[in-house]
């Protein structure tokens, strides 16, 4: 393809609202260009890139006995209802009413309208095992749209939906999806870390989450360096390295004055206790309604060491709650502890009290007394208060101990790009997807379903492979895998060797852009890092009189001057 | 591919609310499956036929120079405001708030979102000329969605978007477009006809529709029959056959009674005056405000002879209104005229009078006498009232005269499933889309936009090709060339000869079905005949002892019995 044939525009600067390198180099490349916040237009060689990570998935998929189909992206209300994620999906599933009054909503995800689909045709256990898959536009109506592609409003997934007898089948389905992700991402030959993960309100018991490791990504994982547990932070147990664990004997509570101290930062300080050793109280709403304010409060208390940062994901799954608990207001707290924050603790307290696991080694520790400007030290649960439940609810962090007891936790950054839930018959019950099993009972579809965020992983590419100058394509998703610098568009010899080596790659079935603009050499050689195909190949008058041709390893730099008749040869050693 | 390891389900029966041919015979092979009114899930077989279709419309446009782009669904108010297009759609712009309280709608069409692209990269004539397209889902609110694909709220287009320098060029690249669109509809290898049209809000001054032929199509046609002469009957002029003018001297105008005559029908009985010879006065508001009733109507009369029918779209037109205008209610009409609608007519009022030319041949005609039970006979135009226009406003029918004098004319359905517009400078000025000329002067860009509807032409090509026994699939996107049947799944050599034909037939690029169900003959081939594949096959145990296999042309239904070792020979002749 010549340039001037299609439409590449690039630019110098990025734009303001670019954060990070990935962004802003698709941006700079005319990959991207926006319409509104969160909302794309992919330019033709974004477009190229993702047809053929498409291709990829499809190749993987269909090699494993999926069978793609497409569902609608606007979906009535009635559905959604069914599973009540109409209203427990909140405000990201965006809604609207039609002319005729009725209710939609935008596709944020496929469970609803895949088991629906299920439910009409599958019958018998004979129909089954089925694996159905799309790859559809999804909408989420993010309040922030940030990071390009990476968080967008609109967005391409595929996601896939496994359909079996019985929890065995389910779980082989998981494992196989499981499989095919690997293979996927690894035809990407990029960083990434398989992590256990919440299944947030998606649903479902096992759950992995392919990350691709990136400095800008926007989950943090934690990774064993002894074993090959990786987890999201999110549901990552947290182990102290070492115990801590106070053999004190047990004192009286002493009420004292605190006047001013509200952070555990202040107060630590004043009391001369460190933090990890003092603890704190926070304070939550259980109730799940669409208005809490109008309701009751279904209050509860979280205790954790002052060092320790609660998991709010963790705290969610041990109240069996389908979204993280909303944290009291000031005058919340004021109400159920009679005091402000800052001065409050468990000591008294009317409501559930729930202790992670790290306050549990300690002793005679201080608390606020439910009294403004006062607290009290010497407390101990068992004997001052009773735990509802001791749990584990804080956040690990790197150095902790990794769960299968062998190393210690490292911290990475990750880009989430796939994610495997097994469903079990959350949806199918709801739904009444059943089955007429062997001897003749109807029995509910086990499900699982999988995801990978196609135009997400394209970018999240680009923030893993890129260096100062710009993209670094990897070969499976080029754009197009050679880019040719003719530097004398208007030397024949020059334009006939580029038009005769086009046409040989071509007839090997490799893309090749050929940039044919009258330009300086200096724009065109920027233009090509920018846009990064994997090689890059330079044709000029001056290199042709002295028989040579340049060829450019786009990742790794190296220029070799060869002969034209060895551009081939060259070309494909870049190229593997 | 195994019918048991993909997704394949038959109905015997259609769903009620199929009304048409392809729409039942879509539903009953499981091509699609309803999600709600006007949303479909497109089954694998149904994405088979969409993607190779879609493969074709690639190929065309982009050997004529045309880019590949991908734009989004959901598109900001701040757009379609630039172009007045927010308010000009109505009620089939569907529109909705975010959770952060703006407005946006989904995309029914893209001509505001591609030149928002092009105004950012192109700046210099030397980026002239582009041909930008995507091929993307739609959504229109549609009231009464029917037909399956054919009238869906959300379905799949292919729309381009040529960008020239000047006229010349914009219709150059009509001329290129135009010739794409036969390109790809011959490929389907089906009836259908090049008909002038109307350009609806698109705008733009030369436009064509490309029109399936079939009876349940929503569009009449009228097509010459003596010259290459077709149009929509929307634009289509109406000359009546033979002169229909009176040579009468003009009489004076008398008054007379018509107790209870309010319809043409009961006139001409009551009067003995042919419908033909009676004139009928129509009510508009050419108020294009949003809320008319609470607005100066900007009331018009129009003049038919009894005997025809109103053009809503001539009459826009003529107009220069963006939407047909409303007819008056009874009140309005009193209101305007003095009388009740009946009894109405042209003499006295003082709102503009539109003529249709059939009335300007007529002499001494009866028209209402705006006074409720009476009408006035021998009124002539001219002497008794001056109309504000005398124009062709009437529908065309067949037997009309062709406009370019050669013959007369046919009357077709057929089912829209392209569209191509010269749109000139209408974008580009209202969005301030323009390019540096060769003197350094900014230029509006000169436009042109192309559609066609993917899933509908899908869908139509069912409705042209399909017999009582279901789907007749053109080699070009037939899900499947070949559907095997094999009618002894246990036994070895039947299964090895299926297998080794599927892997045969693939080698060579076909696409195989195999039906290796434990299935009766008779509902193999009654699924085959449904399904519609080119070719069937049917291998038996039966049949291999005397060395045959049967190979079954689905259009003609020819039978060819044939040798094991001529199958793929046999194949090959039907297929072509």
């Amino acid at each position: 393809m010549k340039w001037t044939k299609t439409h590449i525009f690039t630019m110098k600067e990025a734009p303001g609202d670019a954060e990070i390198p990935s962004h802003k180099l698709m941006v700079r490349g005319g990959y991207i260009q926006k319409l509104a916040p969160g909302l794309y237009t992919y330019g033709n060689l974004a477009l190229r890139a993702i047809r053929k990570f498409e291709a990829i998935i499809r190749e993987e998929l269909d090699k494993r006995g999926c069978t793609e189909i497409l569902m609608p992206m606007v979906h009535p209300q009635a559905l959604w209802e069914e599973t009540n994620r109409w209203t427990e999906m909140g405000a990201g599933l965006l809604k609207f009413k039609n002319r005729n009054d009725q209710w939609f909503c935008l596709g944020a995800t496929h469970e609803e309208a895949v088991t629906d689909y299920a439910r009409h045709d599958i019958k018998s256990y004979r129909d089954l095992p089925r694996n159905l898959y799309q790859i559809q536009t999804k909408y989420r109506d993010e309040i922030r749209p940030r990071f390009g592609l990476m968080r967008g409003r609109e967005f391409s997934m595929k996601d896939a939906y496994s359909f079996d007898i019985d929890q065995e089948g389910a779980l082989k389905a998981y494992e196989s999806m499981y499989q095919a992700y690997q293979a996927i991402f690894d035809r990407l030959g990029l960083q990434y870390r398989i992590v256990q993960a919440d299944a947030g309100n998606i649903g479902g018991s096992q759950t992995h989450e392919f990350q691709l490791l990136a400095d800008a990504g926007e989950d943090a994982l934690l990774v064993s360096d002894g074993s090959d547990f990786a987890a999201n932070i999110e549901v990552c147990p947290a182990i102290d390295p070492a115990p801590h664990v106070s053999s004190e004997a047990e004192k009286p509570v002493e009420e004292f004055a605190t006047p001013g101290q509200k952070t555990i930062a202040n107060l630590a300080k004043f009391t001369g206790v460190g933090e990890r050793d003092l603890v704190k109280t926070l304070f939550f709403s259980t109730n799940e309604g669409q208005d809490p304010k109008n309701k009751d409060l279904k209050a509860i208390a979280v205790l954790l060491r002052g060092s320790d940062e609660l998991n709010p994901v963790k705290l969610k799954n041990v109240l069996g709650m389908t979204n993280p608990p909303q944290m009291l207001t000031d005058e919340e707290v004021k109400q159920v502890s009679k005091a402000w924050p800052g001065s409050c603790g468990p000591v008294g307290l009317e409501i559930p009290v729930y202790m992670d696991n790290g306050v549990q080694g300690l002793k005679n520790y201080i608390v606020g007394a439910n009294k403004d400007g006062f607290h009290l030290k010497n407390v101990n649960h068992g004997r001052d208060f009773k735990p509802a439940k001791i749990a584990d609810l804080r956040m690990a962090r790197e150095g902790d101990k990794d769960p299968n007891g062998k190393g210690f936790l490292k911290a990475y950054r990750g880009i989430e790009v796939g994610h495997v839930f097994y469903l079990g018959t959350k949806y199918s019950q709801k739904m009444n997807a059943t089955y007429l099993s062997k001897d003749g009972k109807a029995m509910p579809i086990e499900m699982g379903c999988y995801g990978i965020g196609v135009t997400r992983t394209v970018q999240a590419t680009i923030e893993q492979s890129h260096d100062a100058d710009g993209i670094i394509w990897p070969k499976s998703i080029a754009p197009y895998h050679v880019h040719i610098c003719v530097l004398d568009t208007n030397d024949d010899k020059v334009m006939g060797l580029s038009n005769s080596l086009e046409k040989e790659l071509e007839s090997m079935r490799l893309d090749v852009l050929v940039d044919d603009r009258e330009e300086r050499p200096g724009v065109k050689f920027k233009d090509a890092d920018l846009l990064g195909m994997p090689v890059r190949v330079v044709i000029g008058k001056k290199g042709l009189d002295q028989n040579q041709v340049e060829v450019v390893n786009r990742k790794t730099k190296e220029v070799k001057k060869v002969a034209p008749d060895q551009v081939m040869g060259a070309i494909r050693e870049v190229l593997g």
